[in-house]
């Protein structure tokens, strides 16, 4: 029986980026959804007492509860260092080269990628109009740090060396949402970028995460 | 002889904030300047081959070159981590709460502080406008984010539980600049939230780092 429970929303980037995870990591978990859109669960208790700032996902394992979804990918990864995938490392040195791709997706990589993921999924589904000056400012900045992306990706096969990890999986959800709009272009213009997230987006972890969205 | 050098300015946030680490690690290290409102040496070689992106700053432990300051100070206190004040946990529950802390300043805190300091201390230094509809907007959003702090810090003396820590740490830059400023006020109108920053400002290393950008 697990002691993993997730509260969320599989059309959210932050909770399939926790799911990705557990997957990769082959550990059981309740999956607890919330009605986000048409409720605003949220925003409401018990949920925010579970995160005060009111985004998915929410996280428990057993007495622990957390929220951020970069900090509950860390923690699954550490407390389950044994199970699944590595996608860290023990040796200090060697994590911190991830720990670098980790932060550069969250302070580079997601600004643009989220705005873009805004503007060209989520408004369009939510039948608002999207506002093609952000998407054409936003797509220069997605292309300057795939640019260093490239760059990158053609010393070693992953973000953080020659093994997937964390500082990959994180990229997951964004990249499949952008990955149906126009902004394929911007990733597929750029050869080691392009197998890269077509290497990544393959992994039967992430198509569980896919598969569990799709059903819903 | 100290194998740790850190190459940025003293007058930068995200350098402070890895020099504050090194000083609460009470680590010997080496101080590169990098001259970057004149010269703009951060965007051009030698350093961007240790920062792709441009940014300070830049930091080497032997043959290991990082970049993003948050990474650097996980690198830090793991690798360093029977050195000086600890600043993490190695118990994955209690490192989990740790790192909530951490991503809760990354990207809750740090975009509406960063943005006041920019408006209210960088622009005016360079002889550039503020823009009070930008203030406005980002105080709204700092209160917020403060709010969720006087709870927290209603329940214990630190962001991450009873003890400082990198968690903590991470706003010390930003803090400093902003108290400087009609910002803080929205400190000080939250008691639990105004004796945590009159305690972590006060520390020691801080104190050591505020000299270093004094004397500069």
């Amino acid at each position: 029986m697990s002691t993993i429970k997730v509260h969320g929303a599989t059309f959210s980037t932050a909770t399939q980026r926790v799911l990705a995870c557990l997957h990769e990591k082959e550990l059981d978990y309740e999956f607890v959804p919330i009605n986000m859109i048409g409720a605003g669960e949220h925003k409401k208790e018990p949920f925010i007492s579970l995160n005060p700032f009111g985004q998915a996902p929410g996280f428990e394992d057993g007495d622990l509860k957390l929220f951020e979804s970069r900090a509950i990918t860390r923690y699954i990864t550490h407390a389950y260092a044994d199970k699944g995938t590595q996608l860290v490392s023990k040796d200090p040195k060697k994590m911190a080269i991830v720990a670098v791709g980790m932060e550069v997706e969250a302070h580079k990589y997601d600004s643009p990628a989220a705005k873009l993921n805004w503007e060209l999924c989520m408004k369009p589904m939510m039948g608002l109009e999207t506002d093609e000056a952000i998407v054409k400012e936003q797509e220069v900045q997605l292309a300057k740090v795939l640019d260093v992306y490239e760059s990158r990706l053609a010393e070693s096969k992953y973000l953080s060396g020659d093994t997937f990890t964390l500082a990959d999986l994180h990229h997951l959800p964004t990249l499949e949402y952008l990955m149906k709009t126009r902004v394929s272009v911007i990733f597929d213009a750029r050869p080691h970028v392009s197998a890269w997230k077509t290497d990544i987006m393959a992994r039967p972890a992430w198509k569980k995460v896919l598969a569990m969205k799709n059903n819903n």
